[in-house]
């Protein structure tokens, strides 16, 4: 086997996250997999006359062993960047902070909503590819299979928000909803509340279970009750927030507070409010998570955690774009700090 | 002259809009402009060897005569989307749309946001001719300079939502404004309103001056005074709403309903009304106009005009990509007709 292959590169294989390793070569991922060189750098360089059966053992490998491609030589001078749903409400702050990278950097956005049922996501990979982009931002949820695709083809991505948990070493940037939880909830404590319900999705989106997890830290914290009677799951949506609402609302020893884990949610706790002839805050304080831009907007104006979603979607486009270039990072992974922004919504409890 | 050029091409000059004209070979331009056939074939192909002077005035005169390059053999699969400003409420349908129809065509959409101070376009212009996109459609407003280049390069173009006048032949899509603004005046007539005040725009935005017309059209028709006092300016925002209305409320004779050209201003008589403790429909009826997601989450949901952005949104995308494929198109302009949301701002005036 020659070791002068064009596509010969040498890369690092980290023993552990962080830690430098011993360097992974084409030979050995081709000895490793069983097939020729050719092989390996037919899949790396996105070549045909590999069986899809081979290409995804390699690409599975590629992506274990943790290969790096060398830098390439020519760049496309494109960002792909991609959502599964675009979301009213959400997304234009995070294009709009992609786009305030790219014009700096002089970059192309692609951009792609993969759309209902994820239609869009059956070009994509092979479209992207071709394309040759120098870094992805993954809004959408990207198989494994996906992510093995890309780093195959050296193509590194960053994961924005992520909803589901990541294995070590995916890039990603977040927001610190645990804190941020735990800083809404404390927030009605120092008011003085002691019953406060929370509203959280039903689904195991991961940043609503860690911003559940902050308000029963705080609770526990400050010694208060978060008995099963003071926790609604319910959709992520002014529906769900209403019908939610109306449960913690209705019986005897009702909550004088609610944190609802999205601002809809907290809209939907708005109108059952009203329904149910609460004023809101005098009886009834409300704080959201999010900080949309419909929160300073409805009446009381929302207390809310606020996300810095620009300034998230800026550091994961900045980092992509190192990635591509085939910078050393500091850190692959970052949460952005998350603010309370106070308004109208909450007050001190009835006597 | 050899008219067997390379890049020789046989385009036809519409005498009258729709109608058919002459062919415009390249050597008639190179005429026309004093120059030579090579000279026009680079400004053509983007090619560099051209003095600037020389390369606008061909590209002016490209502009004027209506030269039209064959259809590319190879096609880029690529559609530029372009805003200005990214809007927070506004942009995500625009997005949605383009992105339904690229998944259909399976093209691939760039998007570029030139930013404050229009920061992005000192670039964008030079980039997109690299990237050679099958077609542009653009949200911005593009300069007549910027509009030549593309059209000398034989890059269609169409516009969303013309904020300014266009000359005749400019693709374009928008909504019907000034039927939307009758139709929202009319409904308040209809509940028996007579004192009917409007707040506009402060600039002169077409779609605002379409809306404003059609507010008077409405008035007029039923014999109903439109006087100045009637009629505010304000800035398109909450604000401007607020300051808006409490001059048009602060008076004797005060309207029993108020016609706002957008639904921030719309909000904004919201917040008015509330601090001169009145109340929305009982004692003032509002209606908005685009039909933004928070339209209909404040209390009470604002009865509005809906602008359908998401199907603007479809056409441009469907007529930009008939335009770059070379297809005749039966009509490059169109407005899309806009429906009245009635949700529970409006009622019949006060006894």
């Amino acid at each position: 086997m020659s070791h002068a292959e064009p596509d010969e590169a040498v890369a690092e294989r980290d023993d552990a996250p962080g830690g430098p390793g011993r360097p992974v070569t084409i030979s050995y991922i081709a000895r490793t997999a069983g097939v020729s060189i050719p092989t390996v750098s037919k899949v790396i360089n996105g070549r045909s006359g590999v069986a899809s059966e081979t290409r995804a053992r390699v690409e599975a490998l590629i992506s274990r062993l943790g290969y790096r491609r060398p830098a390439p030589s020519t760049r496309s001078n494109l960002v792909e960047l991609v959502f599964g749903q675009l979301e009213h409400m959400w997304g234009i702050e995070v294009i709009r902070g992609v786009e305030q990278v790219a014009r700096a950097h002089r970059v192309g956005v692609v951009l792609t909503e993969f759309g209902p049922e994820r239609g869009g996501v059956r070009y994509w990979i092979d479209d992207t590819l071709a394309r040759r982009p120098d870094c992805v931002i993954s809004v959408a949820q990207l198989s494994s299979a996906e992510r093995d695709q890309l780093r195959a083809r050296g193509i590194p991505f960053v994961v924005f928000d992520p909803s589901v948990e990541l294995p070590d070493g995916v890039p990603f940037v977040g927001a610190t909803n645990w804190a941020g939880g735990r800083s809404a909830t404390r927030h009605l404590i120092e008011l003085g509340h002691h019953r406060i319900a929370a509203i959280v999705g039903r689904d195991r989106i991961l940043c609503c279970r860690a911003r559940l997890d902050g308000y029963r830290s705080a609770m526990e914290a400050a010694d208060l009750p978060v008995g099963g009677d003071l926790v609604e799951r319910a959709d992520l949506t002014v529906e769900g927030g209403r019908s939610a609402a109306r449960r913690l609302l209705g019986g005897a020893d009702r909550p004088t507070a609610i944190f609802a884990t999205n601002d809809l949610q907290a809209i939907g706790v708005y109108r059952a409010a009203r329904e149910l002839g609460l004023r809101i805050p005098a009886e009834l304080s409300v704080v959201g998570f999010d900080d949309l831009p419909v929160a300073a907007l409805v009446e009381p104006p929302l207390t809310t955690v606020h996300q810095p979603l620009a300034q998230m979607a800026v550091a994961a486009t900045e980092l992509a774009l190192a990635l591509g270039r085939g910078d050393r990072t500091p850190s692959t992974g970052v949460e952005l700090a998350t603010t309370l922004a106070l308004r109208a919504s909450t007050a001190a409890p009835p006597r």
